[in-house]
């Protein structure tokens, strides 16, 4: 049903909130409704942000994780470890690596896997700018953090050849059981996997 | 868990979006995100659209619906009868009345019903100033259309008693089985009042 506006302005705000992910049009009249029932600064500051969000990030010239700058500041932070490359598919998984405070490496965000389905080849991705990067000497490591999916493993497998000529280690994030899930719901594939990679349990215990 | 954001721009704009009713900090990312995904020129078309809304709607002087004029288009109508007048709780109401095309009168928004446990009392609506509408004169019927709920109901006492002392005719809206119910599952109460209310079936057959 199409809705009828009593104005032209609800019905643009209506129209472009509509336009989000997961937002039907019933969802960003409830929402625009509620922009209008808040004081007016609160509304022109959300428009505010979204207006200097879009225009003021863009992606670093190195990894194509968002940036305000040409360099990102993970890549433009000497202390981190650049002979290191830790290949994700999105700005989302950056984030998610970094909350672990366990790499210590940079990044390389592809923007997403190769999926024939949904048209997304190799070209689409960031994969060039990777075996660029790896080229041009200095790294030691590439560690593929892609999703454990078909798409994930095909693309692994696509850059692991692409890698093939390079003196680069490619490692793979470990497959196992996740941290606080019981034997008994764990499917089969994972826990087949963790035994074939069964680790020493000597290493899982604190350093003294 | 607080994310953590590589960008202070991304940063506020998920803290403003996940003031929005229904989205959290992860849907806020997530629309962020997808902001960032799309053209330059869609992102700031949504956050323009956000404050030219926000700055440009006010409220009808007459009904209080949101109008871009001091008084709304229903209510400047000429050709509308203002003497019915439709009390209905919110803006969303007078959308959804307006979309039937059964009404050729004007509204009056009360902003909400009468809801003590919300901190909601009579002070608190538009009741007031309906009442100086109806005691103005020229006003011949008013019909409450809220919520058939105990706040609804609660309002509608209230209004009533309010405008006991003048000659308008005060109506509510018809309580029934919807259309296209089935008898089997309308709820008791509801079932109840639609045998009282009984209407002749004659009135139903269209006109010839």
């Amino acid at each position: 049903m199409q809705q009828e506006f009593a104005s032209t302005l609800l019905e643009s705000a209506v129209t472009e909130l509509s336009r989000l992910p997961g937002i039907g049009r019933k969802t960003a009249l409830r929402l625009a409704l509620h922009i209008l029932r808040q004081d007016e600064a609160t509304g022109v500051a959300l428009g505010e942000a979204i207006i200097d969000m879009r225009r003021g990030i863009r992606y670093c010239r190195e990894c194509h994780n968002i940036s305000e700058t040409d360099v990102c500041p993970v890549c433009a932070n000497e202390a981190r470890d650049h002979s290191l490359i830790c290949v994700v598919e999105s700005i989302r998984d950056v984030m998610v690596i970094e909350n672990t405070r366990q790499f210590d490496g940079v990044y390389h965000v592809l923007g997403g896997v190769i999926s024939p389905v949904d048209g997304i080849g190799p070209d689409s991705l960031e994969i060039d700018s990777l075996v660029d990067r790896v080229r041009r000497g200095g790294v030691r490591e590439v560690i593929l953090a892609l999703s454990a999916t078909m798409e994930g493993e095909t693309t692994n497998f696509y850059i692991f050849r692409r890698l093939a000529g390079t003196d680069v280690t490619v490692t793979q994030l470990a497959r196992g059981v996740s941290v606080g899930n019981e034997i008994e719901y764990t499917d089969e594939v994972t826990l087949g996997r963790s035994l074939i990679n069964r680790t020493p349990f000597a290493d899982s215990l604190p350093a003294f």
